[in-house]
């Protein structure tokens, strides 16, 4: 694990925030616009990557290139660029592309940092409600709508008692929709369609678990950081580090992680 | 139905802000906060009212006794006060109740004004992002982060390039699901989870549809009237009038609800 001192992880916050600004100011003139552009990513699929997608990408870039040239770069838009400082952004300009053409506030900038051991620092930020959920290299907190909060999870319950969300109903294959659904049944209250804000509600107290399947890398950066920052426990689905992305359980507490994985695996 | 002159219009809007200002007092002090209090209303289910809820009634309806004692009262919580004026407020203080226990910014307070021939006036309230959809009597407008912008519902187009929302797949009696899933089945993307924010995205011009059922007279007042004054149509799935709450179609056009109401009756 890279060896990061007290200055230089201050030096990390503040070009954390500087990306999040900057993908702030260039996605915002396109949230709510009429005649959003979306192009297919994938034939067949819907994936759309807006005009606000590239552009917001492009000026995290910008700020990579002034204030961090020795990092590297893995970005969900423009691939790679290899660093020399051991360091790697990682970046999802908007992680909801389909809540994003909905208008709904659930989709989030991801902006992570990672050493060959893992996510060590990560924000979730959400342009429109004025959210920003900060977690690691010794910060567990959130700005918005009613001011600065620490962060911290769930203390444990029972899964019977516990509040479970998902992006889709239809998650992953058919061997994973039947795991889940163990899961979603034993959980007293599950809901769907929050995109990257759930895992901000994790780290933020609200609820006990996410359970998704699918993930790239860039999906899942920020939210281990962040999660891992406020007490809770991110794995994939055999328990092991989830970083590569895949099928994944974010737990509010190393319980309910466990209750969650002997389920998913029963 | 009523005739409601200019000066009464100005009148009867600002009481409908004073009491989504009383709701958001009453309300916002519990979001997110620890340890909140859940009661059951339903043995069996779950239908947590919380304090903030019977607050928020409480205080909406101190409002109505001061500036309104001759109009009519139908709230959620508290039941129904009569009126003299013809004229009736609809009361829905947190509308999304599971929603907003779990932290989601897409709950809202609900606030109809109605006579005989339905709802005339309609307030759907997000007070933690502090946006404001409103429509009736002459307005169409919101309020938000974004500043002030007209309301107008989006043009039409086919149901395979429209987006449907609905809060839980497990919608109705299972002939609804069926009915359901032949909408779902043909729209180009279903996003679930939404509750009443569903229906502001209509009127906002981001969404094309919602479909639910079981909804209740204070569920679908505001949503009425915000959508009809934004250039929507909003029925029962036989095409009727709504307002008495049931089986819903909240679609941008007449066009987009011709097709939908087939789907569900075919």
């Amino acid at each position: 694990m890279a060896d990061i001192s007290d200055n230089l992880a201050e030096e990390l916050w503040l070009t954390a925030h500087a990306l999040a600004d900057a993908a702030r100011g260039a996605i915002l003139p396109h949230f709510r616009a009429t005649g959003l552009d979306a192009e297919n990513k994938e034939a067949g699929g819907f994936d759309p990557v807006t005009v606000a997608d590239h552009a917001a990408e492009t000026a995290m870039r910008e700020v990579l290139a002034q204030r961090r040239p020795q990092d590297g770069i893995l970005g969900e838009e423009q691939g790679i660029v290899e660093g020399t400082s051991g360091l790697t952004w990682v970046l999802d300009p908007i992680d909801g592309t389909r809540g994003f053409l909905s208008g709904t506030p659930t989709w989030g900038v991801l902006i992570a940092l990672s050493d060959e051991s893992g996510p060590r620092l990560g924000v979730i930020d959400q342009p429109y409600t004025g959210e920003r959920f900060c977690g690691g290299l010794g910060r567990a907190t959130m700005t918005g709508p009613l001011g600065e909060r620490p962060l911290g999870t769930r203390a444990p319950r029972g899964l019977d008692e516990a509040i479970l969300f998902t992006t889709f109903p239809e998650i992953g294959t058919e061997a994973d929709r039947t795991a889940f659904a163990r899961v979603r049944d034993t959980a007293r209250l599950t809901r769907y369609g929050m995109d990257c804000y759930a895992y901000a509600l994790v780290a933020a107290g609200q609820i006990d678990l996410v359970v998704e399947a699918g993930l790239y890398p860039y999906d899942v950066g920020a939210p281990i950081a962040v999660i891992e920052a406020a007490g809770g426990v991110v794995t994939n689905w055999e328990g092991r580090p989830a970083h590569e992305g895949g099928r994944i359980v974010a737990a509010a507490n190393s319980a309910i992680h466990a209750e969650a994985l002997a389920l998913l695996n029963g």
